[in-house]
């Protein structure tokens, strides 16, 4: 491992926290490391603040399950954003990625994962439970499925269809596009933009 | 840009602080956001406390310019590695590396940059002015230079010697072996091992 030799002990623990990120290597986090050690212009100060403020104040929407600071999220707390239409996620990074490319204006749910068997996810273990009192709430007449386009991605959709029921409500899932096996997180915005119009009833 | 969209603002402003450290873009900036927005582990507030203190108390070590929270360096304390013997780096680094491959065990002197016309860097911009007093105090017999092998290492290399003048020291610097404009920090331990050995007075 490129980071593991014996230094100043406080140095070497921030090499090895910065190396546990997602995407951050150990050579990545020696440089990351020793950019911000020898930073003379507050960001690293800046950054820890950033960093415990957030783990102090952010928390799942109670409504969506958006990440926010706030009783209830920006989308949540947007009325216009209230046009009857409800798009299902995965992760709260797939809302960036659809806030990103403009395709959609409605509210979401973020049910935190996908129904699998050999990982042992249960509907308990989703933001599931809350979504039947939200489409009467919130007057939902279309719920759009983003999930992933794979066996736990339809799987659980099915599972949500189920526990919803004929509520005269329309669901609708992402049309062909998305590829086989893909995550929305590494689409580009043309894919997803012509997979959010060709969108069709299930 | 990847994460350059309306969401909630401290998020948004997480994600742009980790886009701008070396080596993330944009997507990991939000990767690595989620990731600690969502860990329930403690590490989150970990790492900023940890960001915050090494800001507070990491300094640059008043002997060689290594950066740590004591005095003096792990290096400088170390009474064992007073063989006399003294190796000249660029940056943190290099310490980093070359203490990773285990071909030195003598002390360092991070000079912190390189002479450059062009990028306007003078003697006075580098940890240098210090070295001579250095050179007496801790008996030095070698200087290694181990400095990039680059016009502005090899200008760099020849002012440290000039400003030191004939003290009855060794010079050497690294052996061939050492690629042609490379940085120390992309050369294997092997290779290294060999430049080291193979050093040559000048």
């Amino acid at each position: 491992m490129g980071y593991d030799f014996r230094m100043n002990s406080k140095i070497d623990k921030l090499i090895k926290q910065f190396a546990k990120l997602p995407r951050v290597g150990g050579r990545a986090a020696q440089r990351i490391t020793l950019a911000l050690l020898q930073d003379k212009t507050g960001k690293t100060v800046a950054l820890g603040a950033a960093l415990i403020d957030a783990a102090e104040t952010i928390r799942p929407c109670g409504i969506c399950g958006c990440l926010t600071d706030g009783d209830n999220c920006e989308f949540c707390r947007d009325a216009s954003r209230a046009n009857g239409q409800l798009c299902i996620v995965r992760d709260l990074s797939d809302v960036w990625t659809l806030e990103k490319s403009g395709v959609f204006s409605g509210r979401y749910h973020v049910i935190g994962g996908l129904l699998s068997g050999a990982d042992g996810v249960t509907p308990e273990d989703l933001n599931i439970a809350s979504l039947p009192a939200r489409l009467s709430d919130e007057k939902i007449t279309e719920i759009i499925f983003a999930l992933p386009n794979t066996v736990e991605g339809k799987t659980t959709q099915h599972y949500v269809m189920s526990i919803i029921g004929n509520k005269n409500i329309t669901f609708s899932e992402l049309a062909s596009g998305v590829p086989l096996g893909g995550d929305l997180d590494y689409i580009d915005d043309g894919t997803l933009s012509i997979a959010f119009g060709g969108r069709k009833q299930i």
